[in-house]
């Protein structure tokens, strides 16, 4: 079928904006900041084979391609505005393009996030899916990664593990456990952006990171960036459910350097334990101390027992892992 | 090599950016909207194959890379506040990296637009380039394609043709020939985004558009978005001079149809014709009225007699023309 990129932006992406917006079909998109807020933006590419599979459901496809960006502005407190989207195909399939867009604008009207303009062409042979967000933070309480300061404890949102057991039982990287498949998949392919908890702390947290690498990996971005270091006891990670049949070094491997979970792991002075728990109630989310900051640095993980332990290798490098 | 996506941003992207922005780094790259602004907002993919050669100089793809974008934020009258950049790429190459990120920053610090953030990422075969831009833009002045009024002169800047011209000798679509190439080759791959001139006629003209895929196609949208028709003498669109040893066909092909030039098209009252000769001459770019906008829908082209003619066919579609 030979629809042309201006159809197919009208037909699957075109939708309608708030008035003091201009969305798509013009050169750029224009959209208003209120006064006395920062815009906080992110963006993420998603390709074929690398960051997803080629029969993955496009409508949770679409879902998880604007979720992994709004999870950024969640670690930073920001209210989203708006997005963009890139979208590279090799041709032009209804279907998958019926399923891609409502995932994304289903999870895009309910984050009160609109679509307002971006970019469609051919590609030659893989899918490449590039996502910008926009939000609105407040600067003075925006969750910088390099605010952490020693004494603070570690949280972190959810329960773990699950998105890394569903992706390296379908990559055939550990033995396939339908069950477990089932009980962890959604996981992997449907990550909730944690915007309400990210706005619930603003204020209260100092340093935020969501956890798109890993544990290990993705604290230790606010280890470097704020100078300090950590002492974490691998025994308090909440740890999915379907998980508990799972040998020790899988579930290892899954909980503290699983990527693709989209939980906040933040820190907050303790004097902030209170609001916390309230905060957890509130929204029905886990919120668990993990740890805490030190100013010794590096990153010292400890078990039930208090004894110092080796962690697994690694969290995910794009790069490095290939 | 093996660098990690940590070191590649670090050591090709981060540079310093003013007290008001963050930077590469965190969740979200932030920055502050002048107070009456709103920021426009622009994206493009790029692919390898699709919309440049495997074998292209990395510092023109860097340098069109961002070029592409400006000129979306050109074409609404913006003034740049910054960009954000994803690069999916097959293998770390550091001296393609080198090149790539010095031909990107270049134009970069020349409009005034700091790389702010991004994502890079491997890619199983491809390069993919996702380029965003942010501009601030006066919401009463923003050039919009659907402003355009009949009776409005229709204006070009630049001169016509060569970047179609060095694409179809390059892809073998036309014969080649060395000393054409050596004059049109520049055109294609260091596009300049007109940034100046969209700020200067933002408040005097109406509707405008940057030329990306044919001055036919890319005018028909202000057609469309405005309600307007309008009436185009052919002859009065100028010609880059390296195209005069060509026969018409691919003449005409080029200075009607042909992509990828990043000149403006817009339109403006009669009133403001001495304002844009002094625009052009403040410039040093030549602006040159091609025709007018009509009450009668459609696009009618007539030739140097007065005579209407029938236009080449089409302009650029992602997805129509593969």
């Amino acid at each position: 079928m030979a629809a042309s990129e201006f159809d197919l932006i009208s037909r699957y992406f075109k939708r309608p904006v708030a008035s003091d917006m201009l969305g798509v079909g013009d050169d750029c998109a224009l959209f208003t900041v209120t006064p006395g807020n920062q815009v906080a933006t992110s963006m993420d590419l998603l390709l074929e084979h690398q960051h997803f599979f080629s029969d993955v459901d496009p409508v949770r496809l679409g879902h998880k391609s604007l979720a992994v960006n709004l999870s950024d502005l969640a670690a930073m407190g920001a209210k989203p505005i708006a997005c963009l989207l890139g979208l590279a195909l090799p041709r032009v399939d209804d279907p998958w393009l019926q399923g891609f867009s409502d995932g994304f604008h289903a999870l895009a009207k309910q984050s009160l996030c609109p679509l307002i303009g971006g970019d469609t062409t051919r590609s030659s042979r893989d899918i490449a899916i590039s996502v910008t967000v926009f939000g609105a933070v407040n600067p003075d309480v925006a969750l910088k990664r390099s605010a952490g300061e020693p004494g603070d404890d570690v949280w972190v949102s959810g329960v773990f593990g699950a998105p890394d057991v569903a992706y390296r039982m379908l990559a055939g990287l550990i033995p396939m456990q339908e069950e477990i498949l089932r009980q962890t998949r959604a996981a992997l392919e449907m990550p909730l952006p944690r915007l309400e908890l990210g706005r619930a702390i603003a204020g209260h947290a100092r340093a935020a990171i969501d956890i798109s690498d890993g544990l290990l990996q993705d604290l230790g971005h606010i280890l470097e960036e704020s100078g300090v270091g950590t002492r974490i006891d691998e025994s308090l990670v909440p740890v999915h459910q379907a998980l508990s049949g799972l040998s020790e070094d899988i579930r290892r491997h899954a909980v503290l350097c699983g990527g693709d979970l989209y939980e906040l792991c933040f820190t907050a002075p303790p004097s902030e334990r209170e609001k916390m728990v309230s905060i957890s109630h509130r929204l029905g989310l886990p919120l668990t101390r993990i740890g805490e900051l030190t100013s010794i640095p590096g990153l010292q993980l400890m078990n039930a027992q208090g004894h110092a332990v080796i962690p697994p290798g690694g969290g995910f490098d794009h790069f490095r892992d290939a």
